[in-house]
């Protein structure tokens, strides 16, 4: 018999809490599996010692709760492992303490590029200490910016999201017979993904957004102003949507001297407020009706409108990792899709290893940067939409609530 | 026979199109009914001769596209009438002109407060100068601010939207092992139902929000940051909901050196930033980790989160307006909700006369702004509950977005 652990870190997604709930599955599919565990915080848990028996959450209610959960139910933690030569506080001789009081043969850390270093990391210090615990990641973000992966799970539900609010927004912005604009600032530090997901109604046959801004794409202010004012000259409402990420030629965040400087211990800049200073720079400029919208943690946290693929296959691939590891006595690997086909849509999974993903960012290919190319708007279609084709149906508490699992406290 | 006219105006909600629904559905009804129109752009589109003929939607498949439609399909205006007695640009006698043209017999106009001064205006002229066209107002807002009715169309939707999207932000906000405080702004300038709306969740059995400042409550900055040090002394994450109008003792807006400025043709300031605002005053004075989401046009236009009872509601206020004043020659009125009962829930559709609602804004009462008393809590979540208790199925396009039906072109 074995015991697993399992924990979640980074930022939150809708899907996450669908692969905490396959890897629980798992027990029930694989009878040499005892106790699953999972960390609460991350592998901040693990060094604290915040380990909770979740073994008994396999019901098909419980599972059905947990996907449809949005965020961490073992909560989450932002901790970069030090390097193991200069690992003053032992967080790895407590991380090992940890995993052997509870008799871990495997850790799976469901977590983004960041986590994965995670992994990469205790895999290693693992094998040189001769240390017999597997470590296996199992992405997520809804950023999409993993590497090697067709797409990441929860990805299809934050797109499912923007792509139904912009729909949404669309109808609200054109009420009133007065030029507008609508700005409407999207996630995506980098990568350019999401930023054109809430581009899809356009990709889909719509004629809005009419400007897509992504962060690989160097902005430049004033082409923004003149594209807004040759729109305005012809229609009454424009729709820009753009990236939380853009920066101008040199590199520098756009509206920086608005925003708060402070950055998260990856030595990411917390990035917020591109859209009000875009909106403030379209009223000095223009001086037309404009408006901007930050979809902020309602993107990534918006269940309600998650995709039932995705959720489907984040499920799926915490299940699948539990099982295919554990079958073949992985280690340092992480699981990722592969897409067979588009029509019919279908993935595969199945693994590689976890240096391929940890710490690499996918951007959006270079081909794909030119958003208003008739044929890469089909092509950028025809790979979103499969991702977040569907929906779920939420199930509520006999209050009105959401039904939510929390194995926090 | 007879023709009429119908008419959008004020702000957006996703159940103003359920009632312009039930219009145009009222000609299947009621025999007598030769031409419905719509006035696209509100008494702006009357003014200036911009009508559609829309009596050929009257297909269940039509009305039901119309019912998910979120805005206004017609359009919409922020006009004032002037008195007619300094009209000096003839608006009265363009209304007429149109009027006469399309042999309209019923304007029915849906709208809040501020529309209803319209119908109240347009009743008083065509009655003081024997023009025999009758003038009917159907309620619509989302700030649920209108006099008399129980409670408005579109109400519900948006408290849906709240109360599912603050469920959602807390399983997000409580995932770090960190203090932190999320401050969440909604609508409503002067009234503070939306507020209420967001923190159904804790009148339902949560424990958030844990702050909740209506407009109709003095705000007071150092008792705010008191209260949020009190929380986080015995709990990780503190949610507060704030109303967009909050204001101090002396009745000035919280924030206001950050906010526009602007005013509306009702002389309204436009208000947006307070939550930015407070965010700010939090991290000047603790230091913790804070963040503010505004959920801006979100909760007004989030379709796929309406309420089915709200659009049902607003279907038949609108098919019963047209019916019930074209079988009595009601000119004047405006039509109403009156709750029968909570348990269970039901409701009837009666008319009023307008002046009691145009112009008018209906507050939280006296005696539900003591929202953390234990019996206040459970009465407003009697009166709100029903209005907001289960949701509707979007249809899509093939395509992949969510079905809408415009007229406006």
């Amino acid at each position: 018999m074995i015991n697993i652990l399992v924990g979640q870190s980074g930022g939150p997604s809708c899907a996450i809490n669908a692969s905490l709930a396959g890897v629980i599955s798992a027990k029930t599919q694989n009878s040499d599996i005892d106790k699953v565990y999972g960390t609460v915080g991350g592998i901040q848990g693990v060094i604290d010692g915040n380990i909770v028996d979740i073994s008994s959450y396999t019901s098909e209610e419980d599972l059905s709760v947990l996907k449809q959960t949005p965020a961490m139910a073992l909560g989450s933690c932002r901790v970069k492992l030090p390097k193991a030569s200069s690992d003053e506080k032992n967080k790895y001789k407590r991380i090992v303490g940890t995993l052997q009081k509870y008799n871990i043969h495997y850790f799976f850390y469901i977590g983004g590029n960041d986590s994965m270093d995670t992994v990469l990391k205790l895999n290693k210090y693992f094998a040189e200490n001769n240390i017999d615990i597997k470590v296996v990641g199992i992405p997520k973000t809804v950023d999409n910016d993993l590497c090697v992966t067709d797409h990441t799970p929860g990805f299809g539900s934050s797109a499912r999201y923007l792509c139904n609010t912009i729909s949404e927004i669309a109808m609200d912005s054109k009420i009133y017979p007065v030029k507008n604009v609508i700005i409407v600032e999207v996630m995506g530090r980098n990568a350019g993904w999401l930023t054109l997901a809430s581009a899809m109604p356009r990709f889909l046959g719509e004629s809005f957004p009419h400007i897509i801004a992504l962060p690989e794409v160097a902005f430049d202010e004033k082409a923004f102003i003149t594209e807004i004012n040759e729109l305005l000259a012809k229609q009454k409402t424009v729709i820009a949507v753009v990236s939380e990420g853009i920066k101008d030629e040199e590199g520098n965040y756009i509206g920086m001297s608005t925003k708060s400087g402070v950055t998260d211990s990856f030595g990411h800049l917390y990035l917020s407020g591109v859209g009000k200073y875009l909106e403030g720079l379209v009223i000095r400029k223009i001086g037309c009706k404009v408006r901007s919208v930050e979809l902020n943690i309602l993107q990534r946290c918006s269940s309600h409108l998650a995709s039932k693929s995705d959720i489907e296959e984040s499920f799926l691939i915490g299940q699948t990792a539990v099982l295919d590891a554990t079958k073949n006595g992985f280690t340092g690997v992480t699981y990722i899709y592969e897409r067979i086909s588009n029509n019919p849509y279908s993935i595969k999974i199945s693994s590689c290893d976890v240096s391929l993903i940890a710490n690499k960012e996918k951007k959006v290919p270079k081909n794909w940067r030119s958003v208003y190319d008739k044929e890469v708007m089909q092509e950028i279609a025809s790979y979103i939409k499969p991702l977040m084709d569907s929906g779920v149906t939420v199930k509520y508490r006999d209050n009105g609530l959401p039904l939510y699992l929390d194995f926090k406290g």
